[in-house]
């Protein structure tokens, strides 16, 4: 028998890789944080001797889930400004009260609370885009959960960067830093083709290529966006990223609602990533990113939640199950959106697009022990007629009882092991009570 | 000091009734099932001496939801058929399976899975349209949930009626055995316009009209059924309702996708009531209904579900998100679908459409003590802006912690009194292995 850390058995596993397969009785050996089995628990259990084993009873495995788009502090923002318009929320109330409040303690406690409920939900690896993402990069590194880091780029000053120059060369530091770090990777994070200059959008293209880092940028949000890019440029944000030098399979463009056929094609020739965020577009009114188009020509799509001010979740199974909603309405044909589809975008695709995928994003053998449980015990998620439909159109998110990252659990039985939920949750109480 | 039977106080109380309004410190006085008095807190307490005092901490009071439109024996199929177009769904799952399977056990076990996951939710009113709708009736009743149940009126036989006829004569006996129940009420549910006889269907609205009893209908549900419409009768169905004598304040009409303008307006004239069901629309990309517009010409419009085949979920806190989501994308407006209207929608308005409005729906004095609490402690409610987006943008079904239906706590602190939860989820899961 060989040694291992930890085995996990459940009466499902989908591995996602191969895709739309579900494996009935199955285990998982992990050492050093690694998987080195896949198997039937009971070859599984014959042939590895752990140190721990986790028998779960009524559960389904899998990878995982990667939100590959948010701002995690905005977590102290839920709820704040609702329906809106985005100009109003933006500019009457986002803004005012990150100009107010914004600091190193408020991307700290912000962040904290994102990854709890994100680890709750079933997030092994979250994107991030926010001011401070030190902090960010920190906070995610103490309680062990997997990120990207993308740092702001953009030509108004903050409180944590007095601009492009500023932000880049802050930003360059961290990249240092966190190069050989085995849970957090730092990316560029221009935001948005009209809040950044082309000369520096083309310096972060040139900065990446040298570097192979990784870019994430919110594009073609919604009409408004769009329209202004024709009037100001004679051509679409994505025809002058493109000239700029940034469409390239290091690029992770995030909404991408109006697109036209023209620029989808560059899209694809260019091996350029993209990421759905469908609760944010449809609660933004900005617009809809034709998933099923992208994954028919074979571009890497991930979700993302956005951020909880405009979400008001970071539940990442919600938008899942929304992903999978809007796909059978927008293209008018209810086999589109198919469950293992989209779940394929929330765990390996999510991989392909913050380009993990080698060693993260399905249950593989070689891969990293990044996984989840999830009970399929309550009454709402019975009787199981189809475990993919379960995880994508039931309530999944509230019953995931287990989280490993890296073989580490940091969810046992619904318990943290490294956040102290009920300081985090008076904490969020203080600042709020202390603001509003 | 008034004696009464139960106080139950929070620190919000979301009234419905005014509309818009969240109330803090606040406390409901309760009396045989009965509310006597909703103020502060701090008055209830000095006025009233109750047997059971329910101090709540962290949490939101509101009306229970109204689940205006399902099929609730259909958990027991939740899942089964994913992905499919609509025809084959029918055909190839859904109906062989009934056809195997239907029987009184299957609609008694599948209803009481259907009633403890909505009770588990907020839901207190549900709407039912299915087979031995006697056992229906029965189920609600013993577990002290309210309920509408509309019996089918279709002309293919089944396992339940022969017919028409015989499904008449059957529904007409159950009306009367309701006719005085304090739960449950009775109404004719043709299953649609193409699937019973204009002659059938005028039979019908006589009956109502002569019972004043409610009638519920599915509706224009997709663009094939409103085309087939148009080439056997060279008119709407709507029109044709309109022709045998249905449209009225009497009738419930289901789905009402691809509704022209002159349509809009009979609905409007003839005060007929609009059920809301956006997740079984989107799941088979029936279309849209338009709520905007409906609420814009005060058309009364509930919220369903709809059966958990084509859902998979009896959550009504999850549909109102949806439909939240939805109106401001539908309208490319991010101030639609506001937080307040849409809840009002799953209250209130679902109470209109079921006429019984005048005892529940809302926290009211002298209405029905219909009452959910809400927890807002949890991490991804936190931190609370906004009760109003709380509960309809977060997920708040699975924070439901208390129901009252009539004054009786059906759910506790999150524990069941009238339903052994462990016992139902094996008689499902022994059901489920027994036959798939």
């Amino acid at each position: 028998m060989k040694e291992c850390d930890l085995i996990i058995s459940a009466p499902w596993l989908l591995p996602i890789a191969p895709q739309n397969i579900a494996l009935r009785d199955h285990a998982i050996a992990i050492s050093h944080g690694e998987i080195i089995a896949v198997d039937t628990a009971e070859s599984v259990l014959k042939n590895f001797k752990a140190q721990d084993v986790v028998e779960l009873s009524h559960h389904i495995l899998l990878p995982g889930l990667i939100n590959a788009h948010g701002h995690a502090a905005m977590t102290l923002l839920r709820g704040a400004g609702e329906d809106q318009s985005l100009q109003s929320w933006l500019t009457d109330t986002i803004w005012p009260i990150e100009g107010r409040l914004m600091s190193r303690e408020f991307v700290a406690l912000g962040t904290e609370l994102a990854i709890a409920e994100m680890l709750k939900s079933g997030t092994t690896t979250f994107s991030d885009m926010y001011f401070f993402p030190d902090t960010v990069a920190q906070t995610a590194s103490a309680i062990g959960i997997r990120a990207q880091v993308a740092f702001p780029v953009i030509e108004i000053p903050s409180v944590w960067s007095d601009g492009v120059t500023d932000g880049l060369h802050k930003g360059l530091a961290l990249f240092d830093e966190y190069r050989h770090h085995q849970l957090v990777s730092i990316a560029f994070g221009p935001h948005a083709a009209y809040t950044v200059k082309p000369e520096n959008l083309q310096q972060v293209a040139m900065y990446a290529n040298e570097l192979d880092a990784q870019v994430q940028i919110h594009l073609h949000e919604n009409a408004a966006e769009v329209a202004d890019g024709h009037q100001q440029n004679g051509k679409t944000w994505i025809q002058l990223l493109h000239d700029v030098g940034l469409l390239s399979d290091n690029l992770q463009a995030v909404h991408m609602t109006h697109v036209t056929e023209a620029d989808q094609q560059l899209i694809v020739d260019t091996h350029t990533k993209v990421v759905h965020c469908p609760t944010s577009n449809m609660k933004l009114a900005s617009g809809y990113c034709d998933v099923s188009a992208w994954l028919d020509r074979e571009v890497a799509v991930g979700l993302g939640t956005d951020g909880a001010a405009s979400n008001n979740s970071l539940d990442l199974f919600r938008e899942l199950r929304l992903a999978a909603l809007m796909a059978k309405h927008q293209q008018q044909d209810p086999s589109r959106g198919a469950a293992a589809h989209m779940l394929h975008t929330a765990t390996l695709g999510g991989a392909q697009v913050l380009s993990i995928a080698d060693h993260t994003g399905s249950v593989e053998v070689g891969k990293q022990a990044d996984v989840i449980a999830v009970s399929t015990a309550a009454l709402d998620m019975l009787p199981l007629h189809d475990p993919f439909a379960a995880l994508v159109h039931g309530d999944a998110g509230r019953h995931v009882t287990d989280v490993f990252v890296k073989g580490i659990p940091l969810l046992r039985n619904g318990k943290f092991n490294t956040i102290d939920t009920v300081t985090l949750a008076a904490r969020v109480e203080s600042w709020h009570s202390a603001h509003f």
